[in-house]
């Protein structure tokens, strides 16, 4: 089959080998696979993975070791958990020791023909989602997080650093709580796409101090944090969403001084994701870049290339 | 008076002028005074402070605006509110934008004979409490700002890394809860002062991962919060206690791929200290290493002095 196989170096291959269906799994036919900034990231080093890379993505189950399953268009969680550990037997699949994760840690990706993956980590996509909206149920389970860890009120200041796409995301998801919003990035352009959602701010003409209740950081580099920390308020939350492959220079004297919240926050609900996407409250428009085949895999890495969705369909 | 100043060094006088009593004040006059490890940081420029130095004080208001208070035997909250910006409003006084802080930033300490505070800062001493026990009333209330924060189980296994006389404090408090504790530092003798209260634990000897669900840093450095990411949990929470003043290098994605939480924790509830110091629950036994005069302030501030009190009726 097809895919894009990484060892340190990138590569589109027509030769790989179909994965095997083992117990309790199923075999999907990818429909489409996004890239995310942490493909970026593992392509710079993180997690030192070598494999198929990609972990978002819809498809087809081709074949089940769960006969409901077969023929379903489906989405799928990225963490597969050993079952064994503390973590898991707390139901922390997420967090398991051990975990192997889609695209990431020790279990092939998505930008592929096939996969297979565990059938606890599927979800049935409902019947009105469209294919180009389920593709985003990865990470829009990923901004569902945030609400899931850390109760935002109504009444709240939030502001989102980050106009990115997972940035977007969550200025979709946080806009649903009526809290008093302001999306702060870099880029004009960007921001447009989410003027309806809230405020929106230039970072570089901010001249904010201590006012935020919640602070989200989705900027994907160490600045989000520091900037963070200087429009937070006094015992305000923030929520951390950006990771990259570098350590940064912090001082967190300052977050001892004004007892901040700090919140790490990663892979969601995707059960929750499905339901704002059935409820119609959730939008890709604006969010895709780029639809294209594999084989375009260099310029759809392109730092500059935005959002790109590949289409498993196109040769 | 008596003091001990700092503009850039530290010098033992004489020949300060005796302070005002203002609106709402009143005159003290210092029985002991303890030296914590924040006013060695502001020797070091944290603060950027000039004036008397000292935070940590028992003793008995001389003059008041509040004739109740005039004679009584007290201590004092260290953050003075403006009472008027939106932290104030809400009852936040250790976070007003424009406070001022005993001995640390726009208003003289405790290492002179005399001070000056507002009569809204003042708790008075219950009969039972000695002063020696007294004089760390401000610390253990950074102690119980922790349980103040952050609800600590019974079942939670919970980590303080660093021995010193804030850890110990800590561990004081925490011992309590009932949860399962583990005191971490590097000097046994320290430690052998907490053994009654957990289990306890050469930092060098660490060969734990993961494992807390709570960890408090109080080491004073930038390896503390280093230790935390490692030894908490997925999921777990690092309460920070270290002010430092200085940047440290530091990976908040294990933060965000963990799902940590890091809540920074300053000062606490000073009528509470002064509750589990009435009921026999705190104890000073150790806490003290040196009983010392203002004028033996360069051996007092030595690094390897341990806790010293200055006895401000010595000479
Ligand atoms: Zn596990
Ligand atoms: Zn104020």
């Amino acid at each position: 089959m097809r895919g894009l196989y990484f060892d340190g170096k990138l590569q589109y291959r027509e030769d790989i080998p179909m994965p095997k269906m083992e117990k309790d799994e199923s075999l999907i036919k990818i429909l489409y696979a996004g890239i995310c900034n942490t493909d970026k990231e593992i392509l710079k080093g993180y997690k030192k993975f070598t494999g198929i890379l990609g972990h978002e993505f819809v498809g087809i189950v081709e074949d089940s070791t769960d006969k409901n399953l077969i023929g379903k268009r489906i989405v799928g969680e990225i963490n597969i958990g050993c079952y064994q550990c503390e973590f898991c037997k707390e139901g922390l699949y997420n967090h398991c020791y051990d975990r192997k994760v889609l695209g990431m840690i020790g279990k092939d990706g998505v930008f592929a023909d096939y996969i297979t993956l565990p059938n606890n980590n599927i979800h049935i996509v409902p019947e009105g989602v469209s294919n180009l909206e389920a593709v985003f149920a990865e990470p829009l389970s990923a901004a569902l997080e945030i609400t899931e860890m850390f109760h935002i009120k109504p009444k709240h200041r939030v502001a989102i650093i980050g106009d990115g796409k997972l940035g977007q995301l969550i200025a979709q998801v946080l806009s649903l709580t009526a809290c008093d919003l302001t999306i702060i990035g870099k880029h004009l352009q960007k921001l447009n796409l989410v003027k309806d959602k809230g405020k929106v701010a230039l970072i570089d003409e901010l001249k904010i101090n201590k006012y935020f209740d919640v602070v989200v950081d989705c900027t994907g580099n160490e600045q989000g944090l520091i900037v963070a920390g200087e429009i937070v308020k006094p015992k305000g939350t923030i929520i951390l969403k950006s990771t990259y492959n570098s350590n940064t220079v912090l001082n967190p004297t300052n977050w001892v001084v004004n007892e901040v919240n700090i919140l790490g926050s990663r892979c969601g609900p995707m059960d929750a994701a499905l339901r704002i996407m059935e409820r119609k409250l959730f939008s890709a428009d604006g969010l895709i870049d780029e639809i294209c085949s594999l084989k375009d895999y260099e310029k759809a890495f392109d730092r500059k290339a935005g959002k790109v969705i590949f289409d498993l369909k196109m040769d």
